[in-house]
């Protein structure tokens, strides 16, 4: 089987260097680089651009923009999109954010939500950007992403062109949710990325660094991934996962064991 | 305002002995207790129901039956309809179970939750036991509970009469479904119980023990209890909350508090 839709988002491999990732790629044949605006900043913009390009290696997602409920989400996703433009990467995760401190007002940070992704739109096309609307687990809402449902992404997303504002299938905040392969069939063309990783318990404090490589979970990995190439999605496809304990590996050995899970559990 | 509908679940107050969880109600005038078969089992099935009864409180729960994913799961649920009647439960609450260990088959599990309660359903009548199915947050799915919504919960419940199977509404486990106001009109007659405790962040490791009394966190409660009202559910409201923090207090301490944010914060 082939790696041709394989991109491995450096947020996988947390403390592998930018350089070592590109080359950790290049290397195996991985095609594809999701990347996330600190180590890019970090490690400067133009240069992570370069990097990348002269690789040959495709930007297939940038992480991220959102947190609509902070003071300065509009700069700062005003300089998101431009980041994303600058890296040649197509599309912009939105992690929408929580409730405001103090706030039980789920109702409003979602139309809250909605009203930014309108103001950014214009934005986004002008740079040829697409917004991605990612729905994080349930777990989230209260603290990262009021957005819960794959199904509440697409409520936002249809309000706008599908070449604009698109929405993130992470099989990870969606497995559990017995809509979702009726939800991805109404997203058809609206599928702005596709990523995996795998779901163990129990689940670690705050929740957030407790992702497992592909297949050392109970996600159906390769029904999703059959249910969004049905609905169309020809894009790629992105391991990022989030933990402590695949953190503390080395970075090319996280890298063979996410080509691995790819081809034995996703494709 | 009335503590009329309140039910104190004797799980908020972990350590506390039943005898004086029992006499700490009916001093501050609780009416209503939920109880747990484990505690209710080492005191003494007879013993227990005695006390209540005595005591002229008001079984409003019977937590819990349910875990269809374990071997024995069929005389453990008809034991606990037993033990439902007999203290006088007019509820039991399932909690489904997750996964079987090494399976992905999510809708396989679920199949297999509707098909056990079909077993039961007869065997809950004829006890006069409604069984109550608890949805339970989707970061249970994969270890606790595969029923993960509402509307799930009553895609179930639907097949049955509405006087034997029932859903639960725990405020904790639905609140950030943007479709829960609509499912909780569905539900209307159906609606077997309805909990509240509050959800804070973050989350400890293994997710269970970090709920709130009424109030400290960012749930509607009021909402959802309008909510339910409007369905048509006049039935008691159930204090349940799982916490570290509030099992370490005195429970004479917890059942104020409970009170306390019961009636500023959900009557």
């Amino acid at each position: 089987m082939s790696l041709a839709r394989l991109s491995f988002n450096q947020a996988t491999a947390q403390h592998w260097p930018l350089p070592e990732v590109v080359a950790g790629c290049v290397a195996s044949g991985v095609p594809g680089i999701g990347l996330w605006r600190e180590p890019v900043a970090g490690y400067g913009l133009a240069r992570a651009a370069k990097l990348v390009r002269d690789a040959g290696l495709t930007v297939t997602s940038l992480c991220r923009g959102g947190f609509f409920s902070a003071e300065d989400w509009q700069a700062d996703n005003l300089r998101a999109i431009e980041e994303a433009a600058t890296l040649g990467a197509p599309e912009l995760v939105l992690v929408s954010g929580g409730l405001p401190a103090g706030s039980r007002d789920v109702d409003g940070a979602r139309r809250r939500v909605a009203d930014a992704i309108g103001e950014l739109a214009p934005h986004a096309a002008a740079a040829g950007v697409r917004l991605a609307i990612e729905p994080l687990h349930p777990m989230f809402a209260a603290d990262r992403c009021v957005i819960a449902t794959l199904g509440q992404a697409l409520d936002i997303a249809e309000r706008f062109d599908p070449a604009v504002v698109g929405v993130v299938v992470d099989a990870y905040h969606v497995w559990w949710d017995d809509t979702v392969y009726a939800q991805i069939d109404r997203a058809g063309a609206r599928i702005a990325a596709f990523q995996v990783c795998d779901w163990v318990t129990p689940l670690p404090e705050g929740v957030l660094l407790g992702r497992a490589l592909p297949g050392d979970g109970c996600i159906e990995l390769r029904r999703l991934r059959e249910a969004v190439d049905a609905a169309g999605y020809r894009g790629p496809i992105e391991v990022e996962v989030f933990s402590a304990g695949v953190w503390a590996r080395p970075g090319a050995e996280v890298l063979d064991a996410a080509i691995a899970g790819y081809l034995r559990h996703v494709v």
